[in-house]
């Protein structure tokens, strides 16, 4: 049964090589004092920092500045940003990086002005934002979350071990967002990697749930085989800009929520590897793709017909003279050996988890039902002890 | 190379069974009057306008109503429209049709208050829109023509016998469409599968440019696959409500902005079929369907292996052992059978065209560039004269 939604996304996006023009007319719509959000200073070595900053000035823009938003991004990093937010009364909250800056940014719009303890109200009890927003914008430099055109926001909260996701309406998505791929030429290849098996997984979550023939399921399976061709290009040559457009403009499609409409969606390899991430500090795509193969192993089963599809219209495996379950085997494998080829990590050992951690994980990942098998802690630890096992 | 491009759509989508429930709280963002724009009465039938009625009382609004809006519809009852709206002081155009009442609907948003003539400035010239717009939403009953979620605006002056087609800024799209695929099942077969050739061309008139490996080419062949195949459900029950559900939302994806992003885009198939339709005020779909099969049989051989892959991707054609050329023209024929399995019109004559009106569509047709093949009218003339003696 297709299900009802409602879908609204008004972000404006600029794309490609002549994208960072519009930024000066698009300042022009806010106030004075612009939070300048980033990370750990690749932006100050490849020169966009200069850039940005220069234009700002040109503006007559006061400039704020957040610096040392890390990979899973922390509420302490959230709560500083809110400060500095109110202390300056920022107008517009301009994050240039990848999907953590971008969402710390989020979590810095919804947090700032928000009356008692914004994680608890937010993240654990996803209670409606009722307090005044401040608007977001983005400059991207890494292909991966899709966060430059939704109202996601993952945050990590090191107090308690809980790295948790909210997607906000879209009053929090950012307003505009700019999309260079030539930003991302610099980015190191174990990052870019990372970024192409998380926009694989945001369409995979969507498309293994529901036995229907959905739309969404036909425009997964598309955007799918365009990032796996062209992460085959992109691996060999970081500068190839088609394959790194492709990358960059899929990542934002693949996380946006047209394509997964009228589906219930999964999300159980996302909710493991938060916990995995909470726990390890791993790139994000890393610790999707290692959950993600002992994961599928072990539910396809459940939706088998769903499996052999996949196999049939992602991999192109030909399934002549084999049973369903060859079928949908073969597509898992084909899967693995395209993580293999691109150099993604697929043993939670090798991202930093230890023996120990595994029960703390499994105990403490939230459980979902939308995908084929709704998972108990117990099972989970099963897919976590293989993806530890794992070379 | 993948252009640069901008993209915005800020639409919300209201999509299901339930999707009118969400009307009432959408009026309450605009003013009392409304005018409520529809077509030949069919609405009247099937008890869509009198729920409709219901709820504007209900909630206080005045009605003005602009009825009669016909397939292709005209300057002249833009014209008609445009002085209600003046008249009456009109806060929202409510259009509850297809594409061609959401078009004429966009078309006296920007015309009731534009000073001079509306048709010469804004379809003819092409300027910018530089007065008060009336805001516009919709209730979509017919899918095809993607006018919900995007710009368009289609109009026919029957003065001077042109059809000119115009994509407005994000600004004067629906502020929000409603999407119950239920309304469509009263819908005759002629007009459906029309529709469902209309979503097929807005696809491949963006498909058929560039030599490039673009996202949005496999989004596209997506598309298509799952248009194809809710196509042969429907055909056989109009009232399956999975496949009119996919059929509903792949048209608003088909000519929305966001599936042939990064490309040229050709459009001479459009182009030819709007004068068709200005001579003989033939079903958009089905002349465009008459029109497509000699020009693609005319262009493949400048775009060979973009039809090749057409013919693999889209169609599954098994290349082995044939020649580029024999892939290419088999999965043009592929697209043939399936428009005649669907009923679908692919002579000219049929349509109401007469040997007398060839040349002067053809000599009246906008040449565009974007293609694998630019036209002359010569050319497009022998297209027609294929067309006009196809069976």
């Amino acid at each position: 049964m297709n299900l009802d939604f409602t879908y609204q996304n008004p972000t404006t996006i600029y794309f490609g090589k002549t994208a960072l023009d519009n930024l000066s007319d698009e300042l022009a719509n806010y106030g004075e004092t612009i939070m300048l959000a980033y990370g750990k200073g690749a932006i100050k070595k490849n020169g966009l920092y200069d850039q940005i900053v220069s234009i700002l000035k040109e503006d007559g823009k006061n400039i704020v500045e957040l610096s040392g938003i890390m990979a899973n991004p922390t509420y302490e990093k959230v709560v500083e940003g809110a400060k500095l937010v109110r202390d300056n009364n920022v107008d517009l909250i301009l994050a240039v990086g990848g999907g953590s800056v971008i969402d710390c940014a989020k979590a810095i719009s919804v947090s700032a002005y928000c009356e008692g303890d914004a994680w608890t109200r937010y993240w654990i009890k996803f209670e409606p934002v009722d307090n005044k927003i401040v608007s977001v914008a983005s400059i991207l430099t890494l292909a991966g979350t899709g966060s430059e055109m939704n109202g996601g926001s993952v945050i990590t909260n090191n107090d308690v071990k809980l790295k948790m996701g909210r997607i906000f309406p879209s009053n929090v998505s950012p307003k505009f967002s700019i999309l260079n791929p030539e930003y991302t030429f610099t980015l190191p290849k174990y990052q870019m990697v990372s970024g192409i098996f998380d926009m694989m997984s945001h369409l995979m979550e969507a498309y293994f749930s529901g036995e229907d023939d959905v739309t969404s399921d036909y425009m997964i399976e598309g955007l799918l085989r365009s990032i796996i061709n062209s992460a085959k290009i992109a691996v060999k040559d970081l500068k190839d800009y088609e394959a790194r457009s492709n990358l960059m403009w899929s990542s934002t499609l693949a996380m946006n929520p047209i394509m997964g409409l009228s589906k219930t969606q999964d999300w159980e390899v996302h909710m493991i590897e938060h916990q995995l991430g909470a726990y390890t500090d791993c790139a994000h795509g890393m610790g999707l793709a290692a959950i993600s193969l002992p994961y599928y192993r072990y539910i396809y089963k459940f939706g088998l017909d769903k499996f052999v599809r996949f196999a049939k219209e992602v991999w192109r495996v030909d399934e002549t003279g084999k049973t369903k379950e060859a079928v949908a085997l073969e597509g898992i494998a084909a899967l693995e050996s395209f993580i293999k080829e691109c150099g993604i990590v697929t043993s939670i050992k090798e991202l930093g988890a230890t023996e120990e951690m595994l029960p703390l994980i499994a105990n403490s990942t939230v459980l979902l039902s939308g995908g084929y098998k709704a998972l108990t802690a117990e099972e989970i630890l099963e897919i976590l002890k293989t993806a530890y096992a794992a070379v």
